[in-house]
């Protein structure tokens, strides 16, 4: 029995309602989680949840949860999250929750019955931005970000994470995610350029990049720019520059095998007529290679003592943090490629190079992703945009995997989960 | 017959406390101009004015002036400033206006009389923080700042120079600078490792270099860090690290000719996991030669051109600001030279890499300047210092100096006031 067909003008609808929340007049939508933008486009779905059947609630850690009971027995997760990086897009994140919701009112209107249950699950902070430390919700869910941290966890605001969390300022009722699941699957943009160089609409996502990442600080000393002659100096943005220009250099020559950053560069006192005391830059790579990884940290750290001995400059490199590279479930990808070659899709698997709830949620559960196009592989930006057509066929992909998720039995995974309130 | 010997117990006395007028526990001092610390300095400085028997007030654009009337004509005009840069020292423009006090008190109380009026002043605003505008004190006095301008100058607490100039908040009584003026001589730390280098105490400076200054802008293209492959990046900070360096590499070239530094760089948006689309940075150089100064500037503008280029990045370059080399008057500087020598000084001349009120002063009367070492040649820090020996020479040259032009007539020159209070 073949799929009911996911309605096109109803997802462009409701993208473009989500998108408007949170919008400023560039065109840029800005909704961090628990801000009153993020508040009103939980509540907006919340509502569409409610209308395709669901049993609708948020969790104590703010994810929107919206659930259709099956028989006893292991659940199909669906879903992805409500907030923006600042100046964001209307794809990232709001297309697996409107998309997860498409699936479950095509299977309401159409009656059919699902034999697990299933839920629809919108996280409310997985960008990173507002508390400095992304996937956050999931990681809240499932005990790896422990509460003893949420009170040193402060958004720009000066709120902190717990006081969001305790806030509840969407008053929807209290629910909690079911431990007992068989499996996690998120529909996203790939946000990157590939599917749209292949004149390709899907994929199926095989792992999630590792990455490393730090700051490293120079030190020098600050004087004046006009009575210091050249030899006398110790410039820190000097070796900053050169720092930028060697991240850049590793990555370039790894020929596509990993990408390097530094996003943040700020150079102290910061006075047109003082010569440069401190500079502090962020950098990171990532990379489909965990031994790639290894080895542009090491040669990362090997170029900043460099530089710094040539000029004379201290160096600290904090502890790198990061995550190793997470493949996701083979099976359930196999399953995602089997819905996308039935619906005449070509096979087509691709690595994200940008983190996810999926890449959380694979620690413990079968995760797969399914990625469509993004228009220049443009994210994280108001341009952002997935082609319609796109759009409809990474749905149906949804909803044919589910059903065919749903088609099968396998063992039930338990997620650790850390709720406190009973 | 010689002069008095001026009071090095006083002068460090005095010294010390107006470095303790605004400084904080690390030592450093900030007194921006009109800020309650500076206030506070203003009103402390007045007071040892009124005991060295100075008639004293403050003009209209927030300048301590205390005169000592003479015969009918030209006055001396000795003094420096009293605002400090954020985390500056204590010698920085206090000296000068401590000197200046000193030597009116040594005549003052050995019953001395000068034939020349004689004015200690002490200039509101010189560093250029806080509005964003240096020597803006003896700029507005000499109409270089027009007036209508003066609603515009905000500084970081919001209040507008005009505001504060209206204030008053010293509570001292009006006073102007006499229109008719002889000289002006400004005694000041180097700033710079000269002197100590030759282990001399005091030199008199030939000219003020000069400058050029300009901002400039480097468009790429923001994007996600791990998403965008390294050949389809336009990554804005990379434009801005190789400009960096190639400023320094056009003033390192000069084997001494001038300095170039860039001080300022903001990496936008400045998220650790975004490609910075745009990146600018201040860029300034300084010479005591003006041709090689604009070869400087011609370098720096096609290497930002030629790395934008390179790069697939748009630049920007401001429009050029800055003051060509400034000479101080020879006259002067020989009575400088005289006074050094009878006091058993070699006779040191040097540049002035630093701006000051006497490069504005320069342009309308003979205006000199006295330079005592600096320890390791730092300034704009809480490390400056200046050893006691030399500030006590640096004064005696001072005194000696004001005598001997005393003892000189030259035509008087006008000074083109900008006071519109009567």
């Amino acid at each position: 029995m073949s799929a009911p067909t996911v309605s096109l003008r109803r997802l462009q609808q409701r993208l473009e309602e989500l998108g408007s929340i949170g919008r400023d007049p560039e065109g840029g939508i800005t909704r961090p989680p628990f801000s009153p933008a993020h508040v009103d486009a939980v509540r907006q779905c919340a509502t569409w949840m409610r209308e395709a059947g669901l049993h609708t609630g948020v969790d104590e850690f703010g994810n929107l949860i919206g659930l259709r009971p099956g028989e006893p027995g292991p659940a199909l997760l669906a879903g992805s999250h409500l907030d923006t990086v600042p100046q964001g897009g209307m794809f990232d994140g709001a297309l697996g929750v409107v998309g997860a919701i498409e699936c479950a009112q095509m299977l309401h209107e159409s009656g059919r019955a699902l034999r697990h249950p299933f839920v629809a699950i919108a996280f409310a902070e997985e960008e990173g931005y507002a508390f400095g430390s992304g996937t956050l919700s999931s990681r809240s869910l499932l005990g790896e970000m422990p509460r003893h941290r949420f009170p040193e966890l402060v958004d720009g605001g000066g709120r902190t994470y717990e006081e969001h969390l305790r806030a509840r300022a969407h008053g929807l009722p209290l629910s909690q995610v079911p431990a007992q699941v068989q499996a996690y699957i998120e529909l996203h943009v790939e946000q990157g350029p590939h599917l749209e160089r292949m004149t390709k609409q899907v994929a199926a996502v095989d792992q999630i990049v590792g990455s490393v990442r730090t700051v490293v600080t120079f030190e020098g000393r600050a004087a004046h720019a006009g009575t210091t002659p050249m030899p006398l100096r110790a410039d820190a943005l000097l070796g900053g520059a050169e720092f930028v220009l060697a991240v850049n250099e590793i990555a370039t020559a790894s020929d596509g095998h990993g990408v390097g950053t530094v996003g943040e560069l700020h150079a102290y006192p910061g006075a047109r007529n003082v010569i440069p005391g401190k500079t502090t830059l962020s950098v990171e790579f990532r990379s489909q290679d965990d031994s790639w990884l290894t080895s542009a940290r090491d040669r990362a750290e090997e170029a900043a003592r460099k530089i710094a001995d040539g000029r004379k400059l201290r160096v600290r490199v904090m502890r790198w943090s990061g995550a190793p590279v997470q493949p996701l479930d083979s099976e359930l990808r196999q399953t995602i490629l089997d819905a996308m070659r039935s619906a005449g899709h070509d096979a087509v698997t691709l690595p994200s190079w940008a983190g996810h709830d999926a890449g959380i949620l694979a620690r413990y559960v079968p995760s797969g992703m399914i990625f469509v196009s993004s228009t220049a592989g443009i994210s994280h930006a108001p341009q952002e945009h997935t082609p319609w057509p796109a759009v409809e066929a990474g749905t149906q992909v949804l909803l044919d995997t589910l059903l065919r998720l749903d088609a099968t039995d396998r063992a039930a995974r338990t997620l650790p989960l850390a709720y406190a309130i009973p």
